[in-house]
C-alpha cells in the first residue's frame, strides 16, 4: 500500500519555458530506460521476490522512490511547456527562426492531446510498454538488469544535461545523476553478494551434464579479423577457467532438410524428390 | 558483409513432433531476451562502436554467431510442428485429451499464418520489436546490457530444458546453455577491462560538480521496514565510498503549483485563486 | 513523493494454486482497463492539473490507491502460480485431462520469463502501453475517461468473479468491486460539479461561430432502418436544445479531385486529363 | 454491408498547402481518440449488441458516419501536402527559415512512405491500434466510453482550430466540432436511458453480497493534504448513499510472504528461513 | 461518405457454438492479413490516388466491400461464442476433457473484455495496427501489395476451412475464398495494365544514371551451395535483360572506421590511435 | 551458420554530416519496408521452406545479402550524425535558421539514446517489429510479398535520392536502387515459375466445390460511379475466365439477430422481445 505527499523529492522548476527540452525529457520519463521502466521493474521484482526479504525490501524502497522521480520529471515537463507557441498567429515562422524551430520541433501531442502536460511516452512519442521491463524470479539476473538500467539511465541524463543551460533543469538533472550513481552502486553491491554465494554464471544450479561443455569457454571468430583475440587469449574467465579462441568456427550439424507439410496447410507443392 | 552456410552451428532435430514445445521455444527466438534481441543488440553495438576495434570485433563475432542461433531454433520449431493436428476431424477433443490439450494450447498462427514455420514472435505471439535492444555508444553501459541479456537468456533456456524430455530438443538447449555461459563470461571480462580504466559508475566522465553530491551514496528507506539496511550499512560501495542509509527520507522541495494554461488550449477553467 | 508499507490494502491470498486464473487476472492488472491504466491515468492527470487543487488532490488520492491494487493483484497472481506444472514429467497430458488443460492453457511466460511472477501484461500476454491512458488538461473530458475506465474495470472484475470459486480470490475481487463502485461514484460526482458550471459539452468555451451550427443536433441515419429514431425524436438534449433526425443524410461537398504529385515523389503517372 | 459515394459529407479543401498542419491533423485521424477509433468503436459495439436493436442501430448509424469523417480528413491531409518541399535544392534551410521549419517539422513518412497521402497513424507517427477501442457487451459501460471519446475528440479539434488560420481547414474543423457536439449529446441521452432503468453503477446486476460493502462509499486520502475532502463530505452519491472520507487509510491485510519457487524454475535460492 | 444496410453481404451463421473457432477466426478479422488490413489498405490507397480515377474507383469499390466482410466475420464470431463455458462450475476440467480444452484454449478476452463479441485483434490477441497497411502513392507498388494481401488472405481462409466441419462456418469461408479469388485476379489485371505502360520495375522513372548499373542483374550467392543458380542462369529477366550469377560475391568497400563521438555524448573513451 | 567480413558490400560514406538525412534514412533501415524487413522475411521464408531447395537457397542468398545492407545503412547513419549540434550553446536557434532546423528536426534519440548511432527504428522513431514480415509456407504467396517489398523499398530509396545532394549518400542509394531492381526481377521470375505450374490463384489446391463459385469473378460496384467498370468489362482474367461487373450489389443474407448473452457476462439487459 502506498501513500503520497505532494512535496517533491527534489526541485523541479525551470527558469523559463522550453518546449523542445520538454520533448527531450520525455525520454527519461517514458522511454525504454526512463523512470517508468525502473519504477515498474523494481516494484514487480520486489512483489515477485520469494524468500529473500532484504532484497525484496531494497527493491521496493527504490521502486517507490522512482514513482517520485516520474512525478518530478512530469512536473518539470508541464512547466517547460508553459507558453508553448500553438496559435496560428505564432505560426509566423517565415520571419522568426526561433519560433520556427519550436513549431517544427516540439511534440505536437503535448499541445493537441495533453494540454501542456507530460505523457507516458518517450522523446519521439512512442508509448511506454510493459516489455521494457523484466522480473524473472532470479535475483542475480534481475540485479544485472537493474545495473544496466541505471547505467543507461545515467548516461541519458548526462547527455540531456549538455542540451540545456537552464539552471533549474540542470539542478534536477544533477539530482538524478546522483541518485543513478547510488542506484548503480547499490545494485552492484547486491549482485556481488549473490555472486559470492552462487558464482558468476546465471543460473548457478544448472546440472553440469546438461551443458555441451566443450563449447562453454570459446570465443568464436565469426567476424573476419582477429582483433577480439586479445580480449580472451591467455585470460581466465570470472569462473576461473581459461578462455579459448577459435579462429575458424566449424559447424557441428549438417544442412537440415525439412519434410513437406501435409496438404491441409496448402503450402507450396514440394518439387524436390525426398 | 555476411555469408551463410546451410550447415547448422549445432544439431537442431527433435525426436518427435511437439507443437506445444514449438510454441514455448518461440520465447528464446523472438521474445524480449530471445536470440533476435542478442543478435540485433550485438550487431548494432558493433556497427556503432567508434574507436575501439577489439570491442567492435568481439561484438560482431558474437552478433554473427547469434544469427546462426536464430536459424537453429527456427529449424527446430519447424520440425516440432510436423504433424500438428489442425484438421477438423482431429478436433475430436471430446474423447482424446491429448489432442485436446494440443488443440487448445498450440499457437494457432503456427498453422494459419506460418504453415508450420517459426515466426519472429515470442511464446504468446507478441512480435519482436526494436525497443528490446540498446546500442548506446557507451561500451560499459552496453556490456552491462549484454551481461543481463545473456543471464536472462540462459535462465529461460534452463527452464525450457525442464519442460521437455525429448533428447533432440535437450541437446540443442544444452548447446545454448553452454554458449550463454561463455557469452556471460566474455561480456563480464570485457566490462571489467573498462571498469579497471574508467571506474565503476557509468558514464565516468560526468563533471563532479554536476551531481547533487550529498545524495549519491544514500539508500532511502521508502518502503516501511528496514530489512534493506543490512545491504548497505557499514559497507563500502564499489567506488570506495561508504554507503549511507536514511530511514525517513525527507522531501527537498515544496508542493509544486502549476500556472493555468492559456485559453487556446481549452483546458479546464482554473477555479483556484492564484 | 511516495512511501510504501508492505501491508496490503486488502487480503490477496488464494486458497489453492490455479495457473489458469493467474493468467486471467492479468487482464485487470496490465490490460487496457487494468489497474496499471487507472493508476497512471489518475497520477498523470493529477500531476498535469493546473489551478484546481481539490481535483488534483482527489486524482492523486485515488491514483496512489491504485498502485496498491496493482500490488494486491500481483501478489495474488504469484500465489496462484505456486506449483504450476512445468516439468516434462507433468506433460503427461495424454492421461490426465486436468493437467492437460493447465499445460495448454496457462501463460507460458509466467514460467519461462517470470519464474512464477506477475508481469505488466494482459490476459493474452500483450504488454501494457502508455496509449491506454489519457491526460488531456481538460478535467471534464478526463473525468469522463475515468468514469468509463471504472465502468469497464468493474465489469471485468464481475466477470472474473464467475470464473472462480476460490474464496480467497473472490474475497479480493469483492474488494475491487466495492472500490470500483466508489470510484465510479466519485468521478460522476466530480464531473457533475464541472458540468453544473460549464455545461454538458466539452470543451465549453468554443466560440459559437466556429461550429457549423446547422448540424450540431442531428442524428444522421447512415445505417438503413430507423430503429434509432426513437432515441432522439421529440427529446431534448442535455443542453436543452431539441434533437433532430435526418433519415436520408445528404453530402455537403462534391467528389474531391486531387492534383498529381510532383515527379520527385515517383508516384504513378496520372492518366486522367485535368 | 456498406456502400460509398465519392461525395464528401462536408467540404475538405484547404486554401493553401501546409505540411505541418497535415502532420498535426493525423492526430484526429489515426490517434488514440481520432476518427479511426470512434469508427471502429461504434461499429464493433453495434455488431456485438445483443437484444437492443435501437441502440445497435444508433451505434451503426454513427459508426458509419465516422468512416466518412476519416475520408474527409484523409482528403484534407493529401491536399495540405501538395508542394511539400522534399527536394534537396529545397534543403536551403540555411537561409530561409520558413522552409527550414517545414523541412524539420513535417512528417518524413508523408513523403518517403506515403507519397503525399494520409496514413492510419497519429501526429507523431505511431500507428493506430485495436487496443484504442472497447466493445464490452455492456451498453452503459460502452456509452460512457463513447461520451469520453467524443469529449477528447472535440477538445483536440478545438485545439487544432487555433493552430491554423486557413479558412478551408477551419471550415472542416467547424463541421467536426458540430458533429462532436451532437455525438456527445446523443451518447449522454442514450446512457441516461439505461441509467434510469439500471442505476448509475456498472454493471448493475452484481449480487450485493459479492461486494466488500464497507468500503464502497469511502474516498481514501492516500495523498497527503485534504483538499479533496470537500468533493465528497456531506454529499450524496448518485446512487443516493452518503459518501465517506477516510483521512488515514488503514491496511486490511498483513505483509504477504511468498513461498519459494520449485527448483525447476531456477529462481534465486531463498535465504530466509521459513 | 458511406451508408450501411444491416443485411449481410453473405450468410454468417454457424450451426453451433465453438469458442475455439471464434478465436481462430480473429486472424482473418484483425490479423496482419485480415479484413481490417485490406479494408484500410484499399480505402487509404483510394483516397490518396491522384489523377487515376478508374483505379481510385476500383480501390474504393473493393475497400467498401471489405467493411462488409469485417461485419460478417464479427457476426460469426459473436455467435460462435454463444454458450462459452466461463463459469467456475464449468471449470470442471478434471473430468470433462472437452470443456477442459475449451477453457484452456479459448481467448479469455472474448469473455472478460468483450462479453462474447469480436475485437480488432488477431488469433493470439495482438491488436491490429496501422503499420500492417501501405498506401504509397505509386499504384503499381500498391497493387502488388494488394495481390500479396489477397494471396495471404485466401491461404489463411483455406487453412481455417480444414479446421472446422461446421457447415455454416464453411459456407461463409467458401464465400470469402471466392471473393479472394476475384480480388487476386482484379489486382493482377490492374497491375498488368500499368506494367504494360511503365514496365516491370517500380518506380519506372528513376534516371538510368542513378543506379549502379553493373549490379542490377546479378544474383549474389551469399548462401553456400549453388542450388539457386538454375533460377536465373541463362534466363532473361522480365525487363528483357539477361540475369547473371556471381558465385563468390566480392565486397566493394573497405572496412569502415568511425571517428570518435564528441565528449558531450559520454560515449566510451576511444582506445585506438587514429 | 553465418560469417562476417567487416568490408562493406558497397561504399557508405557521406561527404559531410547531415543529422536530418540520418533521421530519414532510418526509414529504409527499420521501417515497414526497410532492410530489416526484407532480411528477416527472406531468412524466415528460407528456413521454413520444405522440399524446394533451389527456392530455399535463393531466399537465403538474398536474405544474407540484406544483413549487409543493414550494415551499410547503419554505417552511413553513424557518419551522418557526426558533429550533430547537441550542446546547449548550439541551441542558438534564435539567430541561425540552419542550426534551428537541425535542432528541431533531428531525431532526439540519435543523441540521447544511441550516442550518434543507428537504431532498429523507422524515420519517426517507431521500432521495427516482427509483424512487418510474412513467412507463410506457400512460396507463391511469399514471393508476391517479396515483389511488393522490393517495389515499396525501391520507391522509398528513389524518394530519398531527391532529398540529398551529398554524392556519397547518393552513391549508396544508387547501389540500393540497382539491387532492388534485381531483387524485383528475381522474385518475379521465381513467381512465374510457380504460376506456370500451379496457376495464378493462391493457393492453387482449394477444392473447387469449397468456393461459392458464382461470386468469384465479379467486381462489385460498392462505390458509386462506374469508372472501374472499364477495368474488367470484356476482359479475361489471368485464369482465363471472363470478369463480370455488378453495378448494384445485392446482399445475400438477412440482418442478423444475436441472442442475449448469459447473465454471468453482465452484458446489458436485452430490452427487445425475442
Amino acid at each position: 500500500m502506498f501513500t503520497h505527499t505532494k512535496k517533491l523529492q527534489y526541485h523541479a522548476k525551470p527558469s523559463k519555458p522550453d518546449p523542445l527540452m520538454a520533448k527531450k525529457l520525455q525520454e527519461i520519463l517514458g522511454g525504454q530506460y526512463g523512470e517508468m521502466s525502473v519504477m515498474n521493474q523494481y516494484l514487480f521484482q520486489g512483489w515477485n521476490t520469494r524468500g529473500n526479504e532484504k532484497f525484496k525490501d531494497m527493491l521496493l524502497d527504490t521502486g517507490t522512490e522512482e514513482i517520485g522521480h516520474i512525478e518530478m520529471i512530469a512536473t518539470m515537463i508541464a512547466q517547460l511547456l508553459d507558453d508553448a507557441p500553438v496559435d496560428a498567429q505564432e505560426n509566423a515562422y517565415k520571419s522568426d527562426p526561433a519560433v520556427a524551430a519550436i513549431m517544427g520541433g516540439m511534440n505536437p501531442q503535448h499541445a493537441i492531446v495533453n494540454g501542456l502536460g507530460a505523457a507516458p511516452k518517450d522523446s519521439v512519442g512512442v508509448p511506454w510498454n510493459g516489455n521494457y521491463i523484466i522480473s524473472s524470479g532470479n535475483l542475480l539476473a534481475d540485479l544485472r538488469a537493474n545495473i544496466n538500467a541505471e547505467s543507461q539511465g545515467r548516461l541519458q541524463v548526462s547527455r540531456l544535461y549538455h542540451m540545456t543551460d537552464d539552471p533549474g533543469v540542470r539542478d534536477m538533472l544533477g539530482f538524478l545523476l546522483a541518485r543513478d550513481t547510488m542506484h548503480q552502486l547499490q545494485w552492484i553491491e547486491a549482485a556481488k553478494e549473490i555472486e559470492d554465494r552462487e558464482g558468476i554464471v546465471v543460473p548457478y544450479d544448472v546440472p553440469a551434464d546438461w551443458e555441451v561443455k566443450e563449447v562453454n569457454n570459446i570465443l568464436y571468430n565469426f567476424s573476419e579479423g582477429e582483433e577480439s583475440k586479445s580480449m580472451v587469449e591467455g585470460k581466465k574467465a570470472a569462473d576461473g577457467r581459461e578462455f579459448r579462441y577459435e579462429s575458424t568456427p566449424v559447424a557441428f550439424a549438417d544442412k537440415p532438410i525439412l519434410k513437406p507439410a501435409p496438404p491441409s496447410l496448402h503450402n507450396s507443392t514440394p518439387m524436390d524428390k525426398m
